[in-house]
Formats: structure tokens, sequence, C-alpha cells
């Protein structure tokens, strides 16, 4: 079929999730490939040559990768239902600059208060994490979503601190957000996974656990 | 005056000349605002709170941070003249892409290089950046500009490269590039030095060594 889609993704990648929400939200009917990500695929390894990394995204034979990059091309190419980004070029600007924060900063300064050794260093970590938190619940005053009344391109690439954060919360034994510090974030997280494009597309909690427990595991004895 | 420009930059900061280019390119009139970094204006810090940083575009009054999202506002904001970006959904995110992985990978690898301590660990440096500089030459068969005929946004995006590296080699007295190795990027530095909205907004050679000589003193004795 010529106009196929097809998205090469793994269960858990939080990146390969942003495009799973943002095909069903925009109703796109697509194929899934997982990936097993210690023995990639020759296809995964031929549409993304430079990364290796799952999400592709393969439309009419043609790859495209970075799901931030993948976000925009679904937007762009399927205009006509459910737009993911704001058509002002003020709101579209503001809407990447608080996308490329999520991922150049608040998602770095979790992962590192995940992947520090020992309980010292985790609460050292914590700081700059909670300060990025801290910046991201200020830009929700009077919004229900980043994207305003519904899902959007923000939404959507901070949608992992949605169902991960309690995940990394459990499995590192440290408090790492605080529901009544962050009123807004925290009804945003509930509103975003009620939403069924969402709710139907969440990998189980119990693997997830299961997953990070083992991830933990390697950054807590590693050299 | 409602509709006015101004650019927050750095008179050698390679993310504010993306926009100084980009400017000119277009024709856009702007004021320039020099900013001095270790004594950073309240209006800096009131425009671009969350990285404190140059660039930043002020257009009728209100701001812009990140060089790349400052670029696709200007190509989106002044549709009338010079295109930056492709029309096309899946140009446009190639483009993207490229424009990525030069501020994700090249930059970061070449930097290093740079900043590592001493002749062994700088030959080391140098593997991924040169590997990624192959990946970049790789992007240029069959094209004048990465933009095609003319520069467009990866070529700005890269555009550091073609003043900058051989500033590096004098200062570390290490070879980063051999011109016979890359023909195609070779040719295209050239060009695109040549273009006069770039040529006549360089930052002049002989002030960038000196900087450049004083950093790498910095991070030859940093501990």
């Amino acid at each position: 079929m010529a106009d196929e889609v097809k998205l090469y993704r793994t269960w858990s990648s939080r990146f390969s999730l942003r495009i799973v929400w943002a095909l069903h939200i925009k109703g796109i009917e697509y194929e899934a490939i997982f990936e097993d990500l210690s023995h990639k695929s020759p296809q995964l390894l031929q549409y993304n040559p430079v990364h290796k990394k799952v999400p592709v995204l393969v439309h009419k034979g043609k790859p495209i990768c970075e799901s931030l990059v993948i976000l925009e091309y679904i937007d762009e190419t399927w205009k006509e239902t459910t737009p993911l980004l704001p058509q002002d070029p003020y709101e579209k600007a503001m809407a990447r600059f608080w996308a490329k924060f999520v991922d150049d900063k608040l998602l770095p300064s979790v992962w590192s208060v995940f992947t520090e050794k020992g309980y010292e260093a985790k609460k050292e970590a914590l700081v700059p994490a909670v300060q990025n938190l801290e910046i991201i619940e200020e830009q929700l005053k009077e919004k229900n979503f980043f994207g305003g009344e519904s899902i959007g391109y923000v939404d959507l690439a901070l949608g992992w601190i949605a169902y991960l954060l309690d995940v990394f919360e459990e499995v590192i034994d440290l408090k790492l957000f605080d529901a009544h510090k962050f009123p807004l974030l925290s009804g945003w997280m509930k509103n975003f996974c009620d939403a069924p494009a969402i709710k139907q597309h969440l990998p189980p909690r119990d693997k997830l656990v299961t997953r990070f427990q083992l991830f933990h595991e390697k950054f807590q004895t590693a050299n």
C-alpha cells in the first residue's frame, strides 16, 4: 500500500510513545513494528543509520527519525485532523521552545536523579530536576493542557512524566514529585492519562517497574 | 515602533550568528543589542529567564529564544522573502533532522576536541568528530548548499564550522579538517563564506583566535 504508515518502536520507549499517541489522536492507521534493541532489525539500521534508535516513522516508504521531528511531520502531513501545534508563528515558536526544554533540560535532570549512585547523590541531583518541574508548572497557568483545551505537541513531549515519575519513585525509593507542590502539573498528569488516545496506549505499570528496576541495579553497581 | 525587531547577541556567539545571517538573507531590518555575558543586561534576563543566553529575538515586544526555534519563527513570519526551510513536509523534516544532528552530535563532538586536555585526549576525541563530519559530507552530494541552490536552515545551523574550524585548529595546534578528505564540505565552506549576507557578518578572525586562545588555556589548566 503506497500510502502506508509504519512505526518502528519498542513497548516502553518514551520517545516512541509520543508518536503512538499522536497517531491515535489524529486517527491515522499504522502498522507498529516492535524492535528488540539488543538485536536491532536490518530495517531499523537502514532507516536510521545515524542514531540507530526508535522511533522511526516510515511513510510512503520514506523514513523520518527523531520524535519531535516526527511529531511536526505528522502535524504537517495530516493537517485536516486535530492540530498538534498552534498555527500562529509565535505560539508555534513557544511550543517548540518548551518541547526542546523538556528534552534538553527536564528529561536529563530527572534521568540523572534515577542514575546517580546512592541517596546523597540522588538528593543533590533532585535540586535541578525540581527546579525544572517548577518552570514547567508555571507554564500551565490557566490551561488544562499545554496545547490549551486539548493535547498538543508540548503535552506529547512531556507525556513521559505522567506515567514514569511514579515508576521512578517506586524503583529508587525517593520522592521526586510532590502533588501539593505541583497542583497544576498534577492535574495535567491526570487529564493527560485519562484522555482515551493516551489511556489505551500506556505501557503496563508492572512491566515498567521491572524494567527500570533492572536498569537501576545496573547503574547502582556500574563503575 | 510596533513592528520592531531586536536581536540580543554577542559579537562571537555562533548561535547568534545564525540569526544575524537569516535576518540579512531575508532583508529584515533590526536593531542589534550586544550583550556582555559576564554582565548580562536586565532585558536579556527578562526575555530569556530559563536559559539566560543569547540569541534572543524580540519581535513586536515578544521574545523568542533558542536559535533553531528563532530561525523557524523568522521563516514563518517573513514568508514572502527567500525561504529558509523547504515547503514539502518530508524535506522540511529532513532539514530539521540535520539541524538537530548539528547541535546534538556534531557541535559537541568538535567542541570536545577543543576542550579535552592534552594531545592524546584530543586525538581520541577527534575520532567521533571526524565521523560526524563524514556523515555531513555525505549529505552534500549533488548540492551546492544543504538548502539546494541557496543557503537554508541547515546551512545556517552548520555555519559555524565554515569560519571556526580553522580558528580551532590554529588555537589547539591540531588538524581537525582535511580539505582533501572532505571535498564537498570544503567547497560548501567557501560558497557559504562568499555569500554576501554571510561574508559581511563574520566575526574578525584575529579577535576569534584571541578569544579561543583564552578559552583554551582555561580548559587546559582547569582541574
